[in-house]
C-alpha cells in the first residue's frame, strides 16, 4: 500500500503545504482570544471539505470545540479519535522572530510560524491524510472522530465539562494524541502519557500607589515579599518544599525503567543545542532522563513588578506578581497541590498574597502494554523505516485525562511533524516541510493498521 | 519688606503659573533622553530673561548642565548657589494618571504633572523669585549661581566630574538644595542632608532562547536563580545580609536625636494615607522615624522575566533581571557596597549573574549648627509664620556630596513647593498652586536674609 500512497501524497505536496500556510496565517491566540472565531470556522470548513460531518460547538465562557465524524464503510468498524487543538501560544517576544510569526514563511526547507509545530501542522497533516486516504481508497476502514479544541494553550479549562456532557462525541476505541515528533537522529517519538499542570499567579500588593523609593526604609515592599515567599517554594537544589508535594508521585515500574533505558538522549549534545553549560544539578544519562520525564516541576513562567524600562527609576512598586506552572506526574492532582500551596504560603506568613488558579490539568498515562501502543510502533516502523522511541510519558501537558483516561480510552502520540529544533512556545517555531508530508502518509497508514488490529 | 513683596508676587500669579505650565509641558526624561535638549535650552532662556548670564554646558556622553550667574550690587558680596535639575522621572505607568503627565492640568487648586514637585516647580519658583526681587528692589544683595543639571533622576553620573573641572562655576558660600516641602500640617520642612545611592541591575541568563516550560525539570532557570540570589541579600526582617554593609553607618549624635524628637510624624495617619496596614516590622514613633531617615535600604525598583501578559503562557524564560536601589547613609560609600555585593553574590554561587552599576552617589550632611541652617529657619519663620521642621537628612538622594560637601559648601533645602501628597516619582505627581506662589516669596526673603547673615 505504502509506496503508491506516498507517491500520491508527494504529488500533492504544494497543495497540502498551501493549506497549512493558510491555517497558520490565521492567528488563534487563546490567551487573549485573538482570531479564535475565525480559526474554528476555518477548521470546520477544512474538515467538511474532506467529507466529514463537522460542527463548531460553542462553549459557554470559552472557545468553541470543532467536532467532526467520518463514517466507516462497515457499520461495526472501530472508532479512532484524533485529538488536536487549533489555538496557539502568544507570539511574544516579537522582536526575536526572524520572520513574522503569522507569515508562515518557508525558508531552508522549513515552515516558520507560531503554531506550525504546536499544533496546526499535526492537525492539517491528519486532515490531509483523510483526504488522501479517501481519494486513493474510497471508503474508510474505521470511523474517525476529530476533537479540535481552542483552549489547549490555556490549560483546556472547559474540556473536562465538554467531555462529560458529550460522552457520545468523545467515545472511541482509542485516541491519537495531538502530536508526535522526531528526535535529533530523525527517529519518531511515540509517547503514552502527559504530565498534568497547575498554573497559578501569585500577586503581592502594598501601598495605594507606586512610591518614591526613599519610602523603602519603612514601607513594606510587595516585590520583596514575593521574593521571600518564592524562596520558600523551592530550594537551590531544585527541591520543591511544599509539604506533601511528592507524596503521590508514583515509583517507576520495571517497564518504565526499561523504556527509559531504551531512549537515546545525549545530554552534552542537547545541552549544547539549548545553549546551557549543563543540566540542573549536573545530571546526565538515565538520571537526567528520569527527572525530565517522571519528575514534577515548579517553574517561573513570568515575573513582573515595578519599572522595567531602560536606565533607572527609583520607585517602590506597589505590586509584584509571578506566574508559576507546576508540571505534575501520576498520581498528583492539581487541586490538591493548589490547596497545599495555599496552606504553605499561609504557614510562612504569606497568606495575604493573592493566589489565582489559571489552569489545572490531571496527568495521564496509557499502559505500555496496551494494543494501541503496539499498533503505533508497527505503523511507525513501516512508514518511517525505523523503530520509534517510546516515551512512557512526555514532560508536556494536555487534557489526556479528561478526554481519554477517565473513560478508559487508551491514547498515544502518532506520526507527528515536530523536531528537536521546533522551538514550540518560543520565537521562531518551525517544522520541516518534509516531516509534514511524511506525517500525512504515516497517519493514513495508522488508520489502515488500527482498523486491522485486535480490538 | 514682606507684605509689599508678597502682594507684588500675588499680582503676577497667573503669569508665574503659566511659566511653570510651559516648562512642565516640555517632557525631559533623563532615563531615555526625551526632550533633554529642548528643556535645557528653555531653562537657559528663562534664566536669561530674568537678567542672568546663562549658558548650556555640554556634557560628554551625558545631558547638559544649565549654568547661570547674577551679579550683586556690591563686588564683595557673598555668593549663594541654587542647585536644581530640569530632568524628570519616566511617567509610566501612564494608565494610572488622571490627566496626561505632561498636560500640566490645573484641577482642585493643584498643578498635575510629572516634574511639578520634582523639580521644575522649585526651579521655576526660584527664577520667578529673582525676577520679582529685581523688579521690586533693582539690585541683588548677593551674587547668585544657578546649577541646573539634567541627570539627577538617573543618579547624576557626570556631575562629580563637572564640579571637579568647573570649580569656579560651583564655588559659593552656601547652596540651597533642589527642593523643600510641607508636612501634613502645612509646616515647611528644611533638610540638611541626603542619602546616597547605589543603583544596580542584576541579570541572570539561561538557555539560548525561551523554552517550553516542560524543560523546567532539567534546564536551569534564570528566574529561579535570581530569586535565590535575592533571597541572600535581605531577610524577611528587612535586614540586609551583605557582609560589612552596616559597618560604616554612623551612630546618631545627641543633636540628631534631638532633631528626630522634634519631628512630628503620625505613623498611623501616614500609613493610612499610603494605604498600608502598618510600616515595616510594625515600627512607630521615633524608632520608625530613625529608620526612615538614618537607615540604608535595599529596594527592588523593578523585576522582570518571561511572560507578563494576560492569561497563561507556559514558558521557561531564558533571562530574568532585577533593578535594585540601595539608599546609603553617612559614611557608606556606594563603590564599596558594590564591591561587597559582587563578592557576596560570588560567595553564594551566583558569581555569573551579571551585575551592572547604573548609578552611584555618596550620602551628604550639613552640620545642624552651621549658620546657613539658622538663616533658613529664620526665613521660613518670617515667610510662613511658623517654624520649619528640621530634618538632619532626608531619605531621598541627590548629588550634595559632589557639588557641596567635598568643597566644604554647606547646603540645606529652602522654601519649596511639595506636600505629602505630591506623589513624586509616581503617577499623578502634583503641587498646590498656593505653595508654588508662597515659595517665590520665601526664596526672595532667603536671598535677602542670607545677604545679611554672618558669613
Amino acid at each position: 500500500m505504502l509506496t503508491e500512497f506516498a507517491r500520491y501524497v508527494d504529488d500533492r505536496r504544494d497543495e497540502y503545504v498551501a493549506l497549512l500556510q493558510a491555517l497558520l496565517r490565521q492567528p488563534s491566540i487563546s490567551a487573549d482570544g485573538t482570531g479564535i472565531g475565525e480559526t474554528s470556522e476555518m477548521v470546520r470548513q477544512l474538515l467538511t471539505d474532506v467529507g466529514a460531518d463537522a460542527q463548531v460547538l460553542a462553549i459557554e465562557g470559552g472557545h468553541p470545540v470543532v467536532h467532526a465524524t467520518l463514517r466507516a464503510a462497515a457499520p461495526a468498524a472501530k472508532t479512532l479519535g484524533f485529538y488536536n487543538h487549533y489555538d496557539v501560544q502568544p507570539a511574544e517576544p516579537l522582536d526575536l522572530w526572524a520572520s513574522a510569526p503569522f507569515a508562515a514563511e518557508i525558508r531552508d526547507g522549513r515552515i516558520w510560524a507560531r503554531g506550525s509545530a504546536d499544533n496546526k501542522g499535526n492537525l492539517m497533516a491528519r486532515i490531509c491524510a483523510v483526504s488522501a486516504y479517501r481519494h486513493v481508497y474510497g471508503d474508510l476502514p474505521l470511523a474517525l472522530k476529530f476533537i479540535v479544541e481552542g483552549e489547549e494553550e490555556v490549560g483546556s479549562p472547559h474540556l473536562e465539562e465538554f467531555a462529560a456532557t458529550h460522552r457520545d462525541l468523545v467515545a472511541a476505541d482509542a485516541c491519537i494524541w495531538e502530536g508526535g515528533y522526531k528526535d535529533a537522529t530523525g527517529r519518531l517519538i511515540v509517547y503514552c502519557g502527559v504530565k498534568g499542570m497547575l498554573y497559578v499567579q501569585l500577586s503581592a500588593g502594598g501601598a495605594r500607589e507606586d512610591l518614591h523609593s526613599m519610602w523603602a526604609a519603612i514601607v513594606p515592599s510587595p516585590a520583596w515579599e514575593l521574593i521571600w515567599a518564592l524562596g520558600t517554594l523551592k530550594d537551590a537544589r531544585d527541591r520543591i518544599l511544599i509539604p506533601g508535594f511528592y507524596d503521590r508521585v508514583r515509583d517507576l515500574t520495571a517497564d518504565d525503567r526499561a523504556a527509559l533505558r531504551s531512549i537515546p538522549f545525549e545530554a552534552s549534545e542537547r545541552a549544547a543545542e539549548l545553549g546551557i553549560a549543563q543540566f540542573v544539578l549536573g545530571l546526565q544519562g538515565v538520571d537526567l532522563l528520569e527527572r525530565y520525564i517522571f519528575q514534577p516541576t515548579c517553574n517561573v513562567c513570568g515575573l513582573a513588578g515595578g519599572y522595567q524600562g531602560p536606565g533607572i527609576k527609583t520607585v517602590l512598586p506597589n505590586r509584584a506578581s509571578v506566574k508559576i506552572d507546576f508540571r505534575l506526574v501520576p498520581d498528583q492532582d492539581p487541586r490538591e497541590v493548589l490547596e497545599s500551596l495555599r496552606q504553605h504560603l499561609a504557614a510562612h506568613g504569606h497568606g495575604h498574597i493573592r493566589l489565582e488558579l489559571l489552569a489545572a490539568e490531571m496527568p495521564a498515562r496509557t499502559d505500555l502494554r496496551d494494543p494501541l501502543v503496539e499498533t503505533v510502533i508497527r505503523t511507525v516502523r513501516q512508514a518511517y523505516g525505523r523503530d520509534p522511541i517510546v516515551y512512557p510519558m512526555v514532560p508536556g501537558t494536555g487534557p489526556m485525562y479528561v478526554l481519554c483516561q477517565r473513560f478508559g480510552i487508551p491514547s498515544t502520540a502518532g506520526p507527528g511533524v515536530s523536531h528537536p529544533g521546533s522551538l514550540i512556545h518560543a520565537p521562531n517555531e518551525n517544522i520541516y516541510v518534509d516531516d509534514y508530508i511524511q506525517a500525512i502518509t504515516g497517519i493514513a497508514l495508522l488508520i489502515h493498521n488500527y482498523a486491522q488490529a485486535t480490538r
